[in-house]
C-alpha cells in the first residue's frame, strides 16, 4: 500500500533555530572536501550525502544542505540534531533522507560518519538475494562474510518510493546495518559508516570498487572470498592506511571540480 | 523489401518561412543547455537530438539543426510545426528523425520534451526480446514494469534503414510509446518524454544508468525489481528533485565543454 | 613453428629517396587528425595505425612513422609504394605492419584510406569463434552478417608473433577481408577500411563501439541482429552523416590532446 | 590463525643511514615517472608501488616511501638493500610490502624492475582458481599459457591480512613467481617484473589491458589463445616497442597529473 501524506520536495522546517557550538574550521572543510572526493571518485552523482557526528556534541551531526554534493561548500553545512530535525536551518533546504543518519548516529554510538549513495556497482547487488556482497580482497575487508541488505517493504510495506522519509524508517535502517560498516538498500543503494569522516569515505570508495570487482569475479567462476579472519585483520590495516587515500584523493577532487580560470 | 526513394542526406526544405514567435531567451538557452548535458552524460555522441514544445503554441517545437549536440548554440535552434517541417530554415539543414518529435508532440499533449538517442546501456535491451528494461531501483522508478519496444519491422518492413523518416513512421512510433515515458527502438536506441527540458533529460540521463545497472544485475542472479507501486511512488519523487541534478550537469557540461583558454 | 630472421625493432628503410609528389595540405591534416582522433575515441593506444592513400597517385599511400598516433604530427607522415616501402624515409623508422595498408590498397581499389587497430572491445570477437561480429544496430551496418577472422597460423603456422610483417601476411590479411569494410584478426585486433580518411575513421569507431553493444546484447539473451538489407541500407546512409561525428570527434581530440597552456 | 604482533602502520626503521652511491638524475626522474604512469593508466590508484634495481649496485633498489604514488617526487625515493631494509630513511616511512620487492630481486637476477599492484581487472582471475590468467593477444605475451597464483594460505595460514609483510612472505611470493614475468596474489593484486622500470611498467599495463580483454573473451564463448611459441614470440617482440607507449603514456600522466595555473 502507497504511504500516505508524504512530500516529495526537499522541505525546510519551522524549528526554532538552536545557536550553534563553535566548530573548528577543519572539521567543516573536511566534510566539504568528503563531499566532493564521493562525487569524484564516483561513489554519488547528484544524489547521495556524507554526515559527521558533530565533533563537540554527540547528539548532533552535521550534513549539507539539499544540494549535489559536488557543489556543496562550507556554507552549506547545516547542524542536525538525533531527531533528523536542522538546529538553525536559516532556510536552508534539506535532504528528505536525513534520518539514515540521524538513526544510525543513535544506534551506533562508535559511528563518527555516515556517507549514504547510490553506489553503481553496489545497486545490483541490492536486488539480487543470492549475491551477497562480502569481502573478495584485502580492501575490501570491512564486507566481511557479506552484508545486510534493507528491504523496505519488510518495514513499510510494499509501496513506498523507497525512501527513508522519517524516524522510524531510518531506525528500521539502522537495525538491519547492525554492528556492520555497510548495508545495502534494496532497489535503492547503500549507506556506510566509518569512525571519521576519512574513514567512512574510505569505505564507501572500496565498497563501490569491492562491489566491481566481485561482479567481474563472479563471471569467471567460483570465487574463492576470504574468510572472516583474514577480512577482519584487513579491514584493521586498511583502517591505519586510509591518509594515504585521502591525500590523492583530495588532491584529485580539488582540480577537477575546480573552475578552470 | 527496402524502402525506395529515400535520402541520405540531411536537407533543408521549401517551406516559406514563418516568422517566428517571441520566446523567452530562457528557453533557448535551456535547450542548448540539455543538447551539451546529453553530451556530457554520455547519452548522445555524435548523434541524438532533444527538443521542446514551443513555450506559447503547443503546435510548434524548438529543435537543433542536424549538428552534434555538444556543438550546438542558440543559432542552431529552429522552430517546427508538427508536420515536422521548419518554420524559418534560412537555409539550416535538419534532422532526418525529426518526425520522432512532431508525431510525438502530436499525439501526447502533456509531453513538453522529447530525447531521441542511441543510449549505449540500452541499445542491447532493444535487440533482446527477453529481456525488457523496467525499474530496478527507485531512480529508473519511470520505467516501470518494462517499456514497450518499437520494431520498424511490423510498421515498415524488413528492409529500412531504421530510421524513422517520415509522419507515419513518427506516428507508429508514438503508438508504440503509449502512454509511458520511454520507447526503445529495435537496432536504433530509445526515445524518452518529458514534461519538460529538465525533465526530460533527467528521464534520459537516468533510464541509460537504470540500463547499465539491469545488465549488471541480471548477470548476478535472479533480480527483485520495483513492483508498479514502488515505481510510480518513485518517479514521482523523481520528478520533484530534478533540479539538483541539472545544476551539478549543467555546470559539468559547461566546464567540459568550453573552450580551454 | 616460429617464423625465423625476422626483426623486432622498427627499421627505417635503405630505399633511395624518390621525389614526394605535391600533397595539399588539407590531406596532410585530415590523417593527422585521424591519429588523433582514432587515440581519442579508444580505437589505438600506443599501437595502431591509419593511412590514406595518396590523393594524386593511386599506387602510393601516406602514414605516419613509427609513432604513437596521438603524438603524430605533419612532420611523420611518410609516403609509401604499394610494396610497402617508404619512398623517402629520410631516416623515419616505419611501422612494421606497413603491409597491412600496402596490401589492402592493392587488392581493394575502392579502399581509400585503412585503419589498423587492437580495438579493445572487437579483440574479444576474434578469440571467439562461435562469435561473430555482426550488425547489431544501425550504426553498426558495415558488419553486416558477420565480419570474417584472419587466423595467421592458416598463412603462416603455428609460431608467429602475430604481426603482419611482410608482403604474404599483408596479401593473405586483404583476401580474408574481400569485399568487405571490417576483418577481426584471432588475438590481434582488427583492420578496417572506408572511401576516405573519415570514412574510414567513422567506420572504425563504431567497429568498436558496436563489438561494445554487441557483447552487452549477448549476455542479456537471443539478440536480433540487423537482416543484410536493414544492414546495407543503414551504411550507406551512415556515409552519408560522417561529417557531423567527425566535427564533433576532432573538436574533442584536438581540446584534450593540445598542451595546456 | 591470525598471524600476532603486526604493524597495520607504516614504519621507519631505526637504520644506520649508509651513504647512498651516485645515481644518474635520469634513473630517478624515469623511477617517479613510472609512478605517475601506473597510476595515470590504472594499474594503481592510492596504494601499488614499483621500484628499480640500483643501476650500480646490484644488491640495491629504489623504491618511494609510503605514498600514493601519483603524488610521488624525487624527494620521495628511497634506497633499500636486498633484507628490504632502508639505507638512509631520513624520517621517511616505508611500504610495509617493500618485501615484495628485495626478495624478487634477491631470487631473480635478471629482474631490473618490479611493480606491484591491486590492478583492477587483474583481481577477478586472483580468487577463480579454474580461469586461469594467460596469453589471449600478442601484447599479453608475457602471460604465456598462464599465470601463477600466490596463494598467502599456503604460506602463512588462513588469518593473515594478506600484505607481504616479512621477508619470509615475500621469498614465497617470489617462489611462486618463478621464472615468469606476472604472479597473481589471491584476494590481493599482481606483482609485475620486467628487465627495466619502462619494461616493467608496459608488463603491468598490459596485464590489466589484458585480464579485461580476456574476461570480455570469456563471457562471449570458448577461446582462443596463443600457444606458447605465440606467447613468447610476440612478448619478445613487445619488449623492442616499449618506448613507443612510454612516450605517449609520459605525456598523458604529466599532462593530467600536472597542477593547472
Amino acid at each position: 500500500m502507497p504511504r500516505k501524506s508524504k512530500t516529495c520536495t526537499s522541505s525546510s522546517t519551522l524549528e526554532a533555530a538552536v545557536p550553534a557550538l563553535e566548530i573548528a574550521s577543519g572539521v567543516i572543510d573536511e566534510l566539504v572536501a568528503a563531499n566532493h572526493i564521493l562525487f569524484d571518485q564516483g561513489v554519488v552523482d547528484g544524489f547521495g550525502h556524507v554526515s559527521v557526528r558533530h565533533p563537540t556534541a554527540s547528539d548532533r551531526f552535521l550534513l549539507a544542505r539539499s544540494v549535489a554534493p559536488a557543489l556543496a561548500t562550507a556554507a552549506d553545512i547545516m547542524e542536525f540534531g538525533l531527531d533528523g530535525n536542522p538546529l538553525d536551518a536559516r532556510g536552508r533546504t534539506v535532504y528528505l533522507e536525513r534520518f539514515i543518519h540521524s538513526e544510525i548516529y543513535r544506534a551506533r554510538p562508535d559511528a563518527g560518519a555516515v556517507v549514504h549513495s547510490h553506489s553503481p556497482a553496489v545497486v545490483p547487488f541490492s536486488v539480487v538475494s543470492d549475491a551477497p556482497l562480502r569481502a573478495i580482497w584485502h580492501l575490501g575487508g570491512i564486507l566481511g562474510e557479506g552484508c545486510p541488505v534493507f528491504e523496505i517493504r519488510a518495514a513499510a510495506g510494499p509501496g513506498t518510493d523507497l525512501l527513508i522519509r522519517d524516524r522510524a524508517l531510518g531506525a528500521a535502517l539502522a537495525k538491519s546495518l547492525g554492528r556492520g560498516s555497510v548495508v545495502l538498500m534494496r532497489g535503492h543503494g547503500c549507506t556506510v559508516v566509518g569512525s571519521t569522516v576519512r574513514h567512512a569515505v574510505f569505505n564507501a570508495v572500496y565498497t563501490e570498487i569491492s562491489a566491481a570487482l566481485q561482479s567481474a569475479a563472479m563471471r569467471l567462476g567460483a570465487v574463492t572470498y576470504l574468510n572472516r579472519e583474514e577480512a577482519e585483520a584487513a579491514a584493521a590495516c586498511n583502517a591505519a592506511q586510509i591518509d594515504r587515500s585521502w591525500e590523492l584523493w583530495r588532491m584529485r577532487a580539488e582540480r577537477r571540480l575546480q573552475p578552470q580560470t
